[in-house]
């Protein structure tokens, strides 16, 4: 199932997408829920970001052929950071280029929303906790990452964590194709089969120590060819089998 | 004006503390507001933590006694890091010592309130959009910090933000102080006048890169003795001049 999250007539609200059409969704999204009434076509509505988190929380260095690529050695334990909630916008929001910094880049990313509350879940049960899958990009200053030695300003700044388009309920989050785009050349082409801690691992290390609620969001990672260099202007897209295509530009700062 | 967050009577409420009688706190917390009509005692309401952050932004390594202490470096621009709001408890509540960790250690700290959005705010305004102060105790995970070199885990596990008791709008952030104990015993003991980054350089520094919101809090780093090692069924406090005594007991997971 396809899930929408959108502006019509002024309000903001939660949708089915079938083909093209928006259907209401009736119930409670984080617990039972099923397809309602047309309400319009997709074209009709603005896009917003598939999830709406307290929290969020991204593993680096979580792809076989990113880790190979970098000449990293291979991490024991998820490589944890918080991107915070100013992070979030939707597919069709700009990436505002920070003023503060020189190397903006992109890394494609599967994005893991959180049905219900988890707390020490055991691997097992980990995609229980699981309420569906949207594409996310994780926007890094490369530069400040550098200079800081820590994620904070690097992948905490404004705009760094588009999301969309849509939640996808019933993909198999293990083998999907991921690609990364910029200006219509594919920089990022891999499978989430390559992840080295997958959706369970990173769900039940996270839950160890912090409870994750409904519409939390988990980034799991860029493969190969990540942290691509982007300037103002630029289109990024970041497309997975099964969700669709985030499509953001980026812009200069007002 | 002593400002607090409280349940009384099954409902969640901001109010006005003078000695030791609460009034309602008319108008708008982060515009307008003045002292309403007397409601009840302080002995007879639970207090909350008096802060509803969507981010919290905290500062490592910003005292100079502190630093000294330590043998590090003399940091040249804030060295940051988040707090997620999984972190926030308030002065009644316990903090729960984590399975996952051997080595928890308490910071007491000087936290700043948010009153109105601040973006790219220069330093000589930035105390204009702050709407007060209260205690903090930045818990941390000494064996983990040390284990992951980053603080995700360390410093942003479940209970480990109590704030409080209460938010305290006439202090003067630049002259306080501070103090940790641990059991009745003192451990830190030193004024906020030993900050590297004062709150103005802390507001500007990040809000150049984050748009902090009404509600959002900034941690301004622990002075000499912090990182005290602490276990289950200690009793922490922080005493901040003019703010009051965060106190909080450490205990087992269920």
């Amino acid at each position: 199932m396809k899930i929408a999250r959108f502006q019509w007539q002024g309000k903001v609200r939660w949708g089915i997408l079938e083909n093209n059409t928006i259907f209401s969704l009736a119930g409670n999204l984080y617990s039972e829920f099923e397809k309602g009434k047309e309400l319009c076509q997709l074209k009709d509505v603005r896009l917003l970001a598939p999830a709406e988190p307290s929290i969020t929380v991204a593993c680096g260095m979580n792809y076989m052929d990113h880790i190979k690529e970098r000449g990293m050695p291979v991490p024991q334990e998820p490589a944890l950071f918080f991107k915070p909630v100013n992070t979030v916008i939707g597919p069709e929001d700009d990436i505002v280029y920070p003023a503060v910094a020189q190397d903006l880049r992109c890394e494609a990313e599967l994005c893991c929303i959180i049905k219900q509350e988890a707390k020490n879940v055991p691997e097992e049960k980990a995609l229980s906790y699981v309420l569906g899958y949207t594409c996310g990009n994780d926007l890094t200053l490369m530069d400040l990452l550098e200079k800081d030695g820590r994620p904070t300003r690097a992948k905490g700044f404004d705009t760094s964590g588009p999301l969309g388009p849509f939640l996808v309920t019933d993909v198999n989050p293990h083998n999907l194709t991921i690609k990364g785009r910029v200006n219509g050349e594919t920089i990022q082409d891999s499978n989430t089969n390559l992840m080295l801690f997958n959706i369970e691992k990173l769900i039940s290390h996270i839950s160890a120590f912090l409870t994750l609620r409904p519409g939390d969001v988990v980034w799991t990672g860029t493969p190969k060819g990540g942290s691509h260099p982007v300037k103002t202007g630029d289109i990024i897209e970041v497309e997975i089998e099964g969700i669709g295509v985030l499509r953001n530009k980026v812009v200069a700062p007002n």
